[in-house]
């Protein structure tokens, strides 16, 4: 594999494998509190307390290809680094909702989704990229400097709680 | 980035992108299902108008990374724009099985799967993608213009409802 | 495409292939069980039998992704045919885990999370091959001969059940 195309991906690779492990911690969690609860034999008739933190893993895994599609989108037709730190951002968000999610009163129980902020910047990175490579292949004129550095500003505002 | 190279992935992307803004639309409906019934405070012990559209979602998220894989396979290894316009297709069928699936009767519910016919011709262009790139590794020839023109034609015979 | 490109990537791709052949196979078993209790409407209320294959896949899909970013991750960083390898063991164990799930006794279903082994072995091999790039860049030695040497002999002991 060429070393040029492995720089350009790197930052991506690592922040989707920051994400696996993440997603190793959530399945973890399951299992252990699947144990606590020997005497049930099935998955999704548990107790609430099994019911909460399957629910939080579920929400969290339904969201997670959504995630990767834009994540390597914006960072492959637009600019790895903001991506990226994008991407990690989100990974904050999704522990956050995570532990939210096992609070101990039913009202706390945050929605279906999270993270809305960082998904729709992810997307509209994607169209830019998109959006200036075909203005490249067909009017000829390139944006991508002027993209990436406004990008990397805008990336700066996902901080803003 | 090579720009050679994202002119090979463009069309996919953009295929991927559309799927993810529809996975948003999908959890969104089951967002607002959730909201309207207040009083419940789990996910998956709701009406039955919640179970219908937290189903639908589940359905149509577990054979997303499915559907993403043959996609990207069929896409990279064999032609893009057939790939890219059987993609476009699913995610019609997709949009209609959604919408199926919340319809009034239980009767009307649809099965598990969908888009089978779809899944299929993305799998075998993939695997008649892998096929010719080990026919030119050992073997020499090259059936990759045959290919392409034949899974063309195909990709049409999808519009067949 | 480039020739060289695919080439790199043509396992993985033989291995993701074969993946997405066996969740077509779990969706078609829980496509079976449903339509033999047609009595009920909805899909997460149903009988044992139903309950209990429909829970293998739901695991089985919720791991999916997880091991398809830690398996590209290794091939594309690291080395391509020690990941293959690791992969295909990865589904036969993942099949394993399906067929005990449908067991007859209720408390022989296995545990949440499977392929521990196998997921952790391809997680470390991405991180070895992201650290050696990051050499490769900054210190200027590469030592990648050695590690797909290692990967190679060290893969084999995933045999060991």
């Amino acid at each position: 594999m060429d070393d040029d195309f492995l720089d350009d991906i790197i930052l991506l690779t690592i922040v989707t494998l920051l994400s696996a492990l993440q997603n190793v911690f959530f399945a973890h969690k399951v299992e252990l509190e699947c144990k606590t609860q020997t005497s049930r034999s099935f998955m999704r008739t548990g107790s609430p307390s099994f019911e909460r933190v399957y629910c939080a893993n579920q929400n969290c895994m339904d969201a997670y290809p959504t995630f990767i599609a834009v994540l390597w989108s914006a960072g492959v037709f637009c600019s790895q680094a903001p991506a990226a730190f994008a991407g990690l951002i989100y990974l904050f968000v999704r522990q956050k909702y995570f532990i939210g999610y096992l609070g101990e009163t039913p009202q706390s129980t945050p929605g279906y989704i999270f993270g809305k902020r960082i998904i729709s910047f992810l997307f509209f990175m994607s169209v830019i990229g998109i959006l200036n490579n075909v203005f490249i292949d067909y009017v000829g004129s390139d944006f991508r400097a002027y993209v990436q550095t406004l990008t990397k500003a805008f990336s700066a505002l996902l901080l803003i709680p």
